[in-house]
């Protein structure tokens, strides 16, 4: 199949939004954690956690700011200037998909949705319990992406749990292990499995890839 | 293991480059075609392609400005305004991670790493025919995050080719029926495998998850 940008333009707003969330590749399963000055809680998932840096050691995501619908992830981040980033686990995909579900102020997805909160390092922002990996993020900068109206939310790591099993043997993590999970587009959910692992690229140590 | 905001400045620069660059959790495998005004070709697999609307229809990825380091890719697309991703099929993922050894200017990755350079739908930049899902992109703007030096591409969809086979019964795309992969840090490559699909969540048909 080939569309055009006059094809995608013109695509059915639903199928313009399945297909066109898909084709950038597989997408991490997170969970952002928040709480809002009132000290009510919420869970969100992402699907546009990005890696940006390793010195500092800075994540960004992608959000729309609070209009019409309320952002209650963004307000409390803005409000705390805290967040926690943690991996949906295998066995959760569904509980973490229903994060998604746009519920009242005063209600809360760890609750609804099955998730145990977990206060701990003196940190305000909830992490979650049934995660592996939990990153405690502190905001640094928000970028409007005027073209299309979102805004990109950096942060830097301020706390990182990762257990002892997320390491291989090559000190390496190896996401499989702690049952990793990648979201294509917004709905389809897929389990990891570890095909190989290559060395750091030297142009004098090309492989023969002549077939 | 518990790593504080210190532990992570102060770690050996090869640990902090592998574990942070892992733990923002599964990055999707693309390699970005480009070509120079005197159509040198260049090849190059990223990692930090995202997806950031669908009307219109942009994809982000990040990248370093070129300074000490040439990067072809940023001045190709500088250049010439256009460039090609293209999803990495799973029985190419070590071709694909040579394509990251930095070549001379005049050197092309498709001949050293085993792709083939596909020129079609009047595009300049190439395409790469082992790809079963390829988008050609015109670039609409970049954005340089001054919190450590980085610059965002944005651009949007002018051709997208995807085979039937990306679709299932339910009209949605799935990764692994064309065998995408997913990448964590630098050098670790995975299979994905299709778990679950859910229905798009409303407050009023949330599953009764307490357990």
């Amino acid at each position: 199949m080939h569309y055009t940008k006059k094809d995608i333009d013109e695509m059915d707003r639903i199928q313009r939004i399945t297909y066109i969330n898909s084709v950038s590749g597989i997408k991490p399963a997170n969970l952002i954690g928040t709480i809002s000055v009132k000290r009510q809680t919420n869970l969100a998932i992402f699907n546009s956690v990005f890696h940006l840096g390793s010195d500092p050691a800075l994540i960004g995501f992608i959000t729309r700011p609070t209009g019409e619908v309320p952002r209650h992830t963004f307000e409390n981040i803005l409000e705390s200037g805290q967040y926690t980033i943690n991996h949906v686990p295998s066995a959760f995909v569904k509980n973490a998909h229903y994060t998604s579900a746009k519920l009242e102020r005063d209600q809360s997805e760890f609750e609804n949705c099955g998730f145990s909160a977990e206060f701990m390092l003196d940190f305000k922002a909830p992490f979650v319990k049934e995660s592996a990996l939990k990153i405690g993020m502190r905001l640094k900068e928000t970028i409007d992406i005027e073209l299309n109206g979102t805004i990109l939310v950096i942060g830097e790591i301020e706390h990182l749990i990762m257990p002892d099993a997320a390491i291989d043997d090559d000190n390496d993590v190896n996401l499989a292990n702690i049952n990793g999970v990648g979201i294509s587009g917004l709905n389809t959910y897929y389990d990891l499995l570890k095909i190989g692992r290559f060395p750091y690229a030297r142009a004098s140590e090309l492989p023969d890839f002549d077939s």
